[in-house]
Protein backbone atom coordinates (compact mmCIF):
# COMPACT_ATOMS: atom_id res chain seq x y z
CA UNK A 1 0.00 0.00 0.00
CA UNK A 2 1.27 3.59 -0.71
CA UNK A 3 2.04 5.48 1.58
CA UNK A 4 0.71 9.41 1.71
CA UNK A 5 3.39 12.25 2.72
CA UNK A 6 2.64 15.73 3.35
CA UNK A 7 5.45 17.75 2.40
CA UNK A 8 6.06 21.22 2.39
CA UNK A 9 6.20 22.91 -1.23
CA UNK A 10 7.54 26.01 -2.66
CA UNK A 11 5.36 28.43 -5.65
CA UNK A 12 6.11 25.71 -7.45
CA UNK A 13 4.98 21.96 -6.86
CA UNK A 14 8.19 20.20 -7.54
CA UNK A 15 10.03 22.18 -5.04
CA UNK A 16 10.44 20.75 -1.54
CA UNK A 17 12.80 21.75 1.04
CA UNK A 18 11.64 21.46 4.47
CA UNK A 19 14.27 19.69 6.52
CA UNK A 20 12.04 17.47 8.95
CA UNK A 21 10.11 16.10 5.55
CA UNK A 22 13.40 15.41 4.26
CA UNK A 23 14.37 13.41 7.21
CA UNK A 24 10.97 11.28 6.26
CA UNK A 25 11.16 11.22 2.77
CA UNK A 26 14.48 9.84 3.38
CA UNK A 27 13.91 7.28 5.83
CA UNK A 28 10.64 5.83 3.98
CA UNK A 29 13.04 5.59 1.08
CA UNK A 30 15.24 3.36 3.13
CA UNK A 31 12.63 1.29 3.80
CA UNK A 32 11.91 0.94 0.35
CA UNK A 33 8.01 1.65 0.72
CA UNK A 34 6.01 3.07 -1.84
CA UNK A 35 5.20 6.76 -1.33
CA UNK A 36 3.12 9.47 -2.82
CA UNK A 37 4.14 12.82 -1.46
CA UNK A 38 1.11 15.63 -1.27
CA UNK A 39 2.87 18.68 -2.36
CA UNK A 40 1.43 21.43 0.66
CA UNK A 41 2.09 25.32 1.55
CA UNK A 42 2.35 26.27 4.81
CA UNK A 43 -1.12 28.28 4.68
CA UNK A 44 -3.06 25.49 3.78
CA UNK A 45 -3.88 24.01 7.24
CA UNK A 46 -6.85 22.98 6.63
CA UNK A 47 -5.66 20.54 3.47
CA UNK A 48 -4.08 18.14 6.28
CA UNK A 49 -5.50 15.13 7.85
CA UNK A 50 -7.72 16.31 11.13
CA UNK A 51 -6.86 16.56 13.88
CA UNK A 52 -3.31 18.83 12.95
CA UNK A 53 -0.47 21.43 14.44
CA UNK A 54 -0.46 22.84 11.04
CA UNK A 55 2.92 21.44 10.44
CA UNK A 56 4.31 19.15 7.92
CA UNK A 57 5.42 15.69 7.61
CA UNK A 58 2.73 13.75 8.35
CA UNK A 59 2.29 10.95 6.82
CA UNK A 60 -1.17 8.73 5.85
CA UNK A 61 -0.51 4.86 6.16
CA UNK A 62 -3.39 3.00 5.54
CA UNK A 63 -5.82 4.27 8.58
CA UNK A 64 -2.89 5.40 10.58
CA UNK A 65 -2.18 9.03 10.49
CA UNK A 66 1.36 10.20 11.85
CA UNK A 67 2.38 14.00 12.62
CA UNK A 68 6.38 14.74 13.53
CA UNK A 69 9.60 13.41 11.95
CA UNK A 70 10.70 11.80 14.57
CA UNK A 71 7.32 10.08 15.85
CA UNK A 72 7.19 8.90 11.74
CA UNK A 73 10.69 7.02 12.13
CA UNK A 74 9.17 5.46 15.30
CA UNK A 75 6.39 4.46 13.48
CA UNK A 76 8.57 3.51 10.39
CA UNK A 77 10.54 0.92 12.42
CA UNK A 78 7.92 -0.25 14.30
CA UNK A 79 5.45 -1.18 11.69
CA UNK A 80 8.07 -2.49 9.15
CA UNK A 81 10.74 -4.36 11.04
CA UNK A 82 11.18 -6.41 8.34
CA UNK A 83 12.57 -4.04 5.71
CA UNK A 84 16.35 -1.86 6.45
CA UNK A 85 15.92 -0.92 10.13
CA UNK A 86 16.64 2.82 10.70
CA UNK A 87 18.12 2.56 13.96
CA UNK A 88 19.50 -1.15 14.11
CA UNK A 89 18.45 -1.46 17.81
CA UNK A 90 17.66 0.35 21.24
CA UNK A 91 21.06 1.50 21.33
CA UNK A 92 21.09 2.66 17.71
CA UNK A 93 17.92 4.54 18.23
CA UNK A 94 18.56 6.40 21.33
CA UNK A 95 22.07 7.67 20.53
CA UNK A 96 20.46 8.60 16.94
CA UNK A 97 18.83 11.53 19.56
CA UNK A 98 22.38 12.38 20.39
CA UNK A 99 22.72 13.26 16.82
CA UNK A 100 19.40 14.54 15.92
CA UNK A 101 20.37 17.34 19.15
CA UNK A 102 23.87 17.93 18.05
CA UNK A 103 21.70 18.64 13.90
CA UNK A 104 19.33 20.62 16.06
CA UNK A 105 21.13 23.08 18.69
CA UNK A 106 24.54 23.21 16.19
CA UNK A 107 23.92 22.54 12.57
CA UNK A 108 20.64 24.05 11.95
CA UNK A 109 20.91 26.84 14.37
CA UNK A 110 24.50 27.66 12.75
CA UNK A 111 22.58 27.75 9.31
CA UNK A 112 19.55 29.41 9.60
CA UNK A 113 22.23 32.54 10.89
CA UNK A 114 23.90 32.05 7.14
CA UNK A 115 20.94 31.94 5.05
CA UNK A 116 18.02 33.52 6.56
CA UNK A 117 18.48 36.65 3.91
CA UNK A 118 17.89 34.04 1.30
CA UNK A 119 14.75 32.41 2.78
CA UNK A 120 13.37 35.62 2.79
CA UNK A 121 13.92 36.16 -0.66
CA UNK A 122 11.97 33.17 -1.67
CA UNK A 123 8.74 33.62 0.33
CA UNK A 124 5.86 34.24 -1.59
CA UNK A 125 5.35 37.60 -1.56
CA UNK A 126 2.16 37.62 0.96
CA UNK A 127 4.30 36.06 3.86
CA UNK A 128 7.57 38.34 3.20
CA UNK A 129 5.98 40.51 5.98
CA UNK A 130 5.38 37.46 8.56
CA UNK A 131 8.05 36.32 7.80
CA UNK A 132 10.41 39.44 8.68
CA UNK A 133 8.62 40.14 11.51
CA UNK A 134 8.15 36.38 13.19
CA UNK A 135 12.18 35.77 12.15
CA UNK A 136 13.62 39.49 13.45
CA UNK A 137 11.68 39.02 16.71
CA UNK A 138 13.38 35.91 17.66
CA UNK A 139 16.81 37.22 16.54
CA UNK A 140 16.21 40.72 17.85
CA UNK A 141 18.37 42.67 14.87
CA UNK A 142 16.85 42.80 11.06
CA UNK A 143 17.51 39.99 8.12
CA UNK A 144 19.80 42.03 7.10
CA UNK A 145 22.02 42.18 10.01
CA UNK A 146 22.11 38.34 10.60
CA UNK A 147 23.29 37.64 7.91
CA UNK A 148 25.39 41.03 7.25
CA UNK A 149 29.22 39.22 8.57
CA UNK A 150 28.11 35.93 7.51
CA UNK A 151 31.64 35.24 5.56
CA UNK A 152 33.32 36.50 8.35
CA UNK A 153 31.33 33.89 10.34
CA UNK A 154 31.86 31.15 7.80
CA UNK A 155 34.80 29.69 9.45
CA UNK A 156 33.27 29.40 13.29
CA UNK A 157 30.49 27.32 11.19
CA UNK A 158 32.53 25.19 9.92
CA UNK A 159 34.31 24.43 12.79
CA UNK A 160 31.28 23.96 14.61
CA UNK A 161 31.08 20.42 12.10
CA UNK A 162 34.16 19.33 13.84
CA UNK A 163 32.55 16.06 15.32
CA UNK A 164 30.53 15.72 12.19
CA UNK A 165 33.99 16.02 9.64
CA UNK A 166 36.17 13.64 12.31
CA UNK A 167 33.06 11.09 12.12
CA UNK A 168 33.34 10.87 8.09
CA UNK A 169 36.99 11.23 8.18
CA UNK A 170 36.62 7.81 9.62
CA UNK A 171 34.13 6.22 8.23
CA UNK A 172 31.54 6.75 5.35
CA UNK A 173 28.35 7.20 7.15
CA UNK A 174 27.68 8.30 10.23
CA UNK A 175 25.81 5.38 10.88
CA UNK A 176 28.86 3.55 10.12
CA UNK A 177 29.45 1.58 6.53
CA UNK A 178 25.86 2.51 5.66
CA UNK A 179 23.70 5.19 5.78
CA UNK A 180 20.61 5.01 8.22
CA UNK A 181 18.47 7.67 10.00
CA UNK A 182 21.12 9.46 11.89
CA UNK A 183 22.81 10.26 8.48
CA UNK A 184 19.21 11.28 7.37
CA UNK A 185 18.75 13.84 10.10
CA UNK A 186 21.83 15.52 9.58
CA UNK A 187 21.74 15.57 5.31
CA UNK A 188 18.28 16.79 5.51
CA UNK A 189 19.07 19.73 7.14
CA UNK A 190 22.18 20.37 4.43
CA UNK A 191 19.71 19.67 1.24
CA UNK A 192 16.86 22.22 3.15
CA UNK A 193 20.19 24.65 2.78
CA UNK A 194 20.76 23.86 -0.64
CA UNK A 195 17.16 24.59 -1.53
CA UNK A 196 17.08 27.93 -0.93
CA UNK A 197 21.15 29.42 -0.73
CA UNK A 198 23.91 29.50 -3.02
CA UNK A 199 26.29 30.33 -0.45
CA UNK A 200 28.90 27.90 -0.19
CA UNK A 201 28.69 26.18 3.06
CA UNK A 202 31.73 23.91 2.79
CA UNK A 203 35.23 24.32 1.78
CA UNK A 204 36.40 22.20 -0.80
CA UNK A 205 37.69 18.75 -0.07
CA UNK A 206 35.58 18.68 3.34
CA UNK A 207 34.89 15.10 4.14
CA UNK A 208 31.47 16.10 4.81
CA UNK A 209 30.95 17.56 0.98
CA UNK A 210 32.08 13.85 -0.48
CA UNK A 211 29.26 12.55 2.40
CA UNK A 212 27.03 15.23 1.21
CA UNK A 213 27.11 13.45 -2.35
CA UNK A 214 26.86 9.85 -1.16
CA UNK A 215 23.67 11.04 0.26
CA UNK A 216 22.18 13.03 -2.45
CA UNK A 217 23.11 9.69 -4.93
CA UNK A 218 20.98 7.80 -2.47
CA UNK A 219 17.46 5.65 -3.42
CA UNK A 220 18.27 6.74 -7.35
CA UNK A 221 19.13 10.31 -6.07
CA UNK A 222 16.57 11.15 -4.62
CA UNK A 223 17.61 14.38 -2.91
CA UNK A 224 20.21 14.64 -5.97
CA UNK A 225 17.68 15.31 -8.45
CA UNK A 226 15.47 17.56 -6.15
CA UNK A 227 15.19 20.85 -7.72
CA UNK A 228 17.90 23.05 -5.36
CA UNK A 229 20.86 25.72 -5.86
CA UNK A 230 24.09 23.55 -6.29
CA UNK A 231 22.82 21.19 -8.63
CA UNK A 232 20.45 23.77 -10.93
CA UNK A 233 21.07 26.90 -9.81
CA UNK A 234 20.19 28.50 -13.15
CA UNK A 235 17.11 27.07 -14.23
CA UNK A 236 15.98 27.56 -10.41
CA UNK A 237 16.67 30.92 -10.37
CA UNK A 238 14.59 31.21 -13.93
CA UNK A 239 12.30 29.34 -11.92
CA UNK A 240 12.16 32.14 -9.22
CA UNK A 241 12.00 34.88 -11.44
CA UNK A 242 9.25 33.43 -13.73
CA UNK A 243 7.07 32.62 -10.14
CA UNK A 244 7.64 35.24 -7.85
CA UNK A 245 4.99 34.03 -5.35
CA UNK A 246 7.45 31.40 -3.78
CA UNK A 247 6.45 30.09 -0.60
CA UNK A 248 7.98 29.74 2.98
CA UNK A 249 9.45 26.67 4.49
CA UNK A 250 8.45 24.70 7.80
CA UNK A 251 11.96 27.09 9.62
CA UNK A 252 9.59 27.78 12.76
CA UNK B 1 40.67 -13.66 36.26
CA UNK B 2 41.68 -10.02 37.68
CA UNK B 3 42.60 -7.76 34.42
CA UNK B 4 45.35 -5.21 35.87
CA UNK B 5 45.10 -1.57 34.07
CA UNK B 6 47.62 0.79 33.90
CA UNK B 7 46.46 4.24 35.45
CA UNK B 8 47.88 7.92 35.21
CA UNK B 9 47.98 8.47 38.97
CA UNK B 10 49.34 12.02 40.28
CA UNK B 11 51.98 12.29 43.15
CA UNK B 12 49.46 10.93 45.54
CA UNK B 13 48.83 7.01 44.12
CA UNK B 14 45.21 7.30 44.75
CA UNK B 15 44.70 10.61 42.70
CA UNK B 16 43.72 9.23 39.25
CA UNK B 17 42.82 11.98 36.52
CA UNK B 18 43.20 10.79 33.09
CA UNK B 19 39.90 10.91 31.16
CA UNK B 20 41.09 8.29 29.10
CA UNK B 21 41.94 5.93 31.54
CA UNK B 22 38.08 7.08 33.51
CA UNK B 23 36.68 5.68 29.90
CA UNK B 24 38.13 2.36 30.55
CA UNK B 25 37.73 2.19 34.72
CA UNK B 26 33.85 2.97 33.81
CA UNK B 27 33.62 0.22 31.28
CA UNK B 28 35.55 -2.30 32.95
CA UNK B 29 32.74 -1.97 36.48
CA UNK B 30 30.27 -1.84 33.55
CA UNK B 31 31.17 -5.57 32.75
CA UNK B 32 31.67 -6.27 36.00
CA UNK B 33 35.13 -7.54 35.66
CA UNK B 34 37.84 -7.96 38.72
CA UNK B 35 40.80 -5.15 37.89
CA UNK B 36 43.58 -4.00 39.70
CA UNK B 37 44.95 -0.95 38.90
CA UNK B 38 48.15 0.03 38.57
CA UNK B 39 49.25 3.68 39.41
CA UNK B 40 51.69 5.22 36.30
CA UNK B 41 53.25 8.51 35.76
CA UNK B 42 53.81 9.63 32.74
CA UNK B 43 57.51 9.80 33.19
CA UNK B 44 57.47 5.73 33.30
CA UNK B 45 57.63 4.74 29.93
CA UNK B 46 59.23 1.63 30.84
CA UNK B 47 57.02 0.67 33.64
CA UNK B 48 54.52 -0.06 31.03
CA UNK B 49 54.09 -3.38 29.07
CA UNK B 50 56.24 -3.89 26.15
CA UNK B 51 55.23 -2.57 23.55
CA UNK B 52 53.99 0.69 24.44
CA UNK B 53 53.41 3.68 23.16
CA UNK B 54 54.09 5.65 26.62
CA UNK B 55 50.04 6.28 27.06
CA UNK B 56 47.81 5.32 29.03
CA UNK B 57 45.03 3.44 29.58
CA UNK B 58 46.88 0.03 29.35
CA UNK B 59 45.12 -3.24 30.40
CA UNK B 60 46.33 -7.03 30.60
CA UNK B 61 43.80 -9.63 30.32
CA UNK B 62 45.94 -13.17 31.15
CA UNK B 63 48.14 -12.83 27.90
CA UNK B 64 46.20 -10.23 25.91
CA UNK B 65 47.90 -6.57 26.18
CA UNK B 66 45.35 -4.00 24.90
CA UNK B 67 46.00 -0.16 24.44
CA UNK B 68 43.94 2.65 23.49
CA UNK B 69 40.67 3.32 25.55
CA UNK B 70 38.43 2.79 22.18
CA UNK B 71 40.73 -0.32 21.52
CA UNK B 72 39.94 -1.51 24.77
CA UNK B 73 36.30 -0.99 24.87
CA UNK B 74 35.68 -2.92 21.77
CA UNK B 75 38.21 -5.68 22.96
CA UNK B 76 35.84 -5.96 26.23
CA UNK B 77 32.77 -6.35 24.49
CA UNK B 78 34.18 -8.93 21.48
CA UNK B 79 36.08 -10.81 24.89
CA UNK B 80 32.65 -10.53 27.47
CA UNK B 81 29.47 -10.38 24.92
CA UNK B 82 27.65 -12.31 28.09
CA UNK B 83 28.25 -9.01 30.59
CA UNK B 84 26.41 -6.01 30.40
CA UNK B 85 26.67 -4.46 26.72
CA UNK B 86 28.81 -1.40 25.93
CA UNK B 87 27.48 -0.85 22.90
CA UNK B 88 24.29 -2.86 22.48
CA UNK B 89 25.18 -3.76 18.74
CA UNK B 90 26.69 -2.46 15.52
CA UNK B 91 24.78 0.72 15.67
CA UNK B 92 25.40 1.45 18.91
CA UNK B 93 29.01 1.42 18.26
CA UNK B 94 29.13 3.13 15.68
CA UNK B 95 26.69 6.17 17.03
CA UNK B 96 29.06 6.05 20.23
CA UNK B 97 31.69 7.49 17.48
CA UNK B 98 29.76 10.48 16.84
CA UNK B 99 29.68 10.88 21.08
CA UNK B 100 33.24 10.76 20.91
CA UNK B 101 34.04 12.50 18.29
CA UNK B 102 32.18 15.59 19.66
CA UNK B 103 33.14 14.81 23.32
CA UNK B 104 36.94 14.75 21.96
CA UNK B 105 36.22 18.08 19.36
CA UNK B 106 33.82 19.80 21.71
CA UNK B 107 33.91 19.35 24.97
CA UNK B 108 37.99 18.81 25.53
CA UNK B 109 38.65 21.48 23.57
CA UNK B 110 36.21 23.52 25.51
CA UNK B 111 37.77 22.25 28.40
CA UNK B 112 41.59 22.58 28.44
CA UNK B 113 40.81 26.39 27.73
CA UNK B 114 39.30 27.10 30.95
CA UNK B 115 41.47 24.51 33.44
CA UNK B 116 44.54 24.61 31.77
CA UNK B 117 46.10 26.43 34.12
CA UNK B 118 45.13 24.78 37.20
CA UNK B 119 47.07 21.39 35.22
CA UNK B 120 49.97 23.26 35.58
CA UNK B 121 49.76 24.10 38.94
CA UNK B 122 49.07 20.18 39.93
CA UNK B 123 52.01 19.18 37.85
CA UNK B 124 54.84 17.90 39.60
CA UNK B 125 57.98 20.09 40.32
CA UNK B 126 60.04 18.52 37.53
CA UNK B 127 57.06 18.64 34.90
CA UNK B 128 55.92 22.29 35.19
CA UNK B 129 58.21 23.73 32.53
CA UNK B 130 57.87 20.80 30.20
CA UNK B 131 54.07 20.88 30.33
CA UNK B 132 54.34 24.88 30.26
CA UNK B 133 56.68 25.40 26.84
CA UNK B 134 54.26 22.33 24.87
CA UNK B 135 51.03 23.70 25.74
CA UNK B 136 52.46 27.39 25.35
CA UNK B 137 53.65 26.13 21.28
CA UNK B 138 50.40 24.50 20.95
CA UNK B 139 48.07 27.50 21.81
CA UNK B 140 50.32 30.39 20.87
CA UNK B 141 50.10 31.92 24.09
CA UNK B 142 51.05 31.34 27.44
CA UNK B 143 48.80 29.64 30.14
CA UNK B 144 47.64 32.28 31.24
CA UNK B 145 46.39 33.99 28.60
CA UNK B 146 44.67 31.60 28.01
CA UNK B 147 42.41 30.92 31.15
CA UNK B 148 42.54 34.74 31.60
CA UNK B 149 39.22 35.54 30.04
CA UNK B 150 37.52 32.15 31.06
CA UNK B 151 35.10 33.74 32.86
CA UNK B 152 33.89 35.51 30.07
CA UNK B 153 34.16 32.39 27.52
CA UNK B 154 31.99 30.06 30.62
CA UNK B 155 28.81 31.19 28.88
CA UNK B 156 30.12 30.23 25.49
CA UNK B 157 31.45 27.21 26.74
CA UNK B 158 28.32 26.21 28.41
CA UNK B 159 25.98 26.69 25.50
CA UNK B 160 28.29 24.38 23.30
CA UNK B 161 27.23 21.69 25.71
CA UNK B 162 23.48 21.97 24.10
CA UNK B 163 23.20 18.73 22.72
CA UNK B 164 24.40 16.77 25.56
CA UNK B 165 22.03 19.44 27.56
CA UNK B 166 19.00 18.34 25.11
CA UNK B 167 20.07 15.08 25.80
CA UNK B 168 19.81 14.80 28.98
CA UNK B 169 16.70 16.82 29.56
CA UNK B 170 14.82 14.15 27.68
CA UNK B 171 16.59 10.98 29.23
CA UNK B 172 18.51 9.94 32.22
CA UNK B 173 21.69 9.01 30.47
CA UNK B 174 23.44 9.81 26.90
CA UNK B 175 22.61 5.72 25.85
CA UNK B 176 19.01 6.19 27.22
CA UNK B 177 18.01 4.64 31.12
CA UNK B 178 20.70 3.24 31.61
CA UNK B 179 24.17 4.37 31.15
CA UNK B 180 26.74 2.78 29.07
CA UNK B 181 30.00 3.24 26.95
CA UNK B 182 28.43 6.58 25.42
CA UNK B 183 28.13 7.83 28.97
CA UNK B 184 31.49 7.13 29.63
CA UNK B 185 33.47 8.96 27.08
CA UNK B 186 31.97 12.41 27.68
CA UNK B 187 31.71 11.42 31.99
CA UNK B 188 35.23 11.38 31.54
CA UNK B 189 36.25 14.38 30.53
CA UNK B 190 34.22 15.94 33.25
CA UNK B 191 35.64 13.90 36.24
CA UNK B 192 39.03 14.59 34.89
CA UNK B 193 38.38 18.56 35.42
CA UNK B 194 36.64 17.75 38.16
CA UNK B 195 39.93 16.45 39.60
CA UNK B 196 42.44 19.08 38.71
CA UNK B 197 40.26 22.16 39.23
CA UNK B 198 37.36 23.96 41.03
CA UNK B 199 36.14 25.91 38.07
CA UNK B 200 32.37 25.88 38.09
CA UNK B 201 32.14 24.05 34.74
CA UNK B 202 27.97 24.38 35.06
CA UNK B 203 25.25 26.39 36.21
CA UNK B 204 23.03 25.52 39.09
CA UNK B 205 20.07 23.34 37.88
CA UNK B 206 22.10 22.32 34.36
CA UNK B 207 20.94 18.75 33.70
CA UNK B 208 24.31 18.09 32.61
CA UNK B 209 25.20 18.42 36.38
CA UNK B 210 22.60 16.17 38.01
CA UNK B 211 23.38 13.46 35.30
CA UNK B 212 27.02 13.82 36.14
CA UNK B 213 25.63 13.23 39.87
CA UNK B 214 23.92 10.22 38.63
CA UNK B 215 27.63 8.80 37.16
CA UNK B 216 29.28 9.60 40.30
CA UNK B 217 27.26 7.13 42.27
CA UNK B 218 27.57 4.43 39.51
CA UNK B 219 29.35 1.31 40.40
CA UNK B 220 29.14 2.00 44.32
CA UNK B 221 30.86 5.35 43.47
CA UNK B 222 33.34 4.43 41.65
CA UNK B 223 33.97 8.05 40.30
CA UNK B 224 32.37 9.74 43.07
CA UNK B 225 34.93 8.54 45.67
CA UNK B 226 37.56 9.35 43.70
CA UNK B 227 39.92 12.17 45.08
CA UNK B 228 39.00 15.66 43.60
CA UNK B 229 38.05 18.99 44.42
CA UNK B 230 34.04 19.03 44.04
CA UNK B 231 33.72 16.57 46.76
CA UNK B 232 36.83 16.50 48.93
CA UNK B 233 37.96 20.39 48.10
CA UNK B 234 40.22 20.96 51.10
CA UNK B 235 41.47 17.78 51.82
CA UNK B 236 42.76 17.56 48.45
CA UNK B 237 44.07 20.98 48.57
CA UNK B 238 45.43 20.12 52.10
CA UNK B 239 47.08 17.22 50.52
CA UNK B 240 48.82 19.29 47.44
CA UNK B 241 49.88 22.02 49.92
CA UNK B 242 52.20 18.49 51.50
CA UNK B 243 53.22 16.82 48.46
CA UNK B 244 54.17 19.55 46.01
CA UNK B 245 55.95 17.43 43.76
CA UNK B 246 52.37 16.83 41.84
CA UNK B 247 51.89 14.86 38.78
CA UNK B 248 50.96 15.75 35.00
CA UNK B 249 48.02 13.53 33.31
CA UNK B 250 47.75 12.36 30.27
CA UNK B 251 46.45 15.30 28.24
CA UNK B 252 48.37 15.10 25.32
Amino acid sequence: MTITIYDLAGAEADHRFSPFCWRSKMALAHKGLAVETVPWRFTEKDRLPQPNAGRVPVIVDGERIVHDSTAIADYLEERYPDRPLLFGGASGRTLTRFVQNWTETVLQTGLIRLVVLDIHRHCALQDQAYFRRSREARFGTTLEDIVRDRDARLPAFRASLDPLRRTLERQDFVSGSAPAYADYVVFAAFQWARAISDFELLATGDPIGAWRGRMLDLFDGLAGRAPAYAIECFDFEQRVASHPERCDGDLS
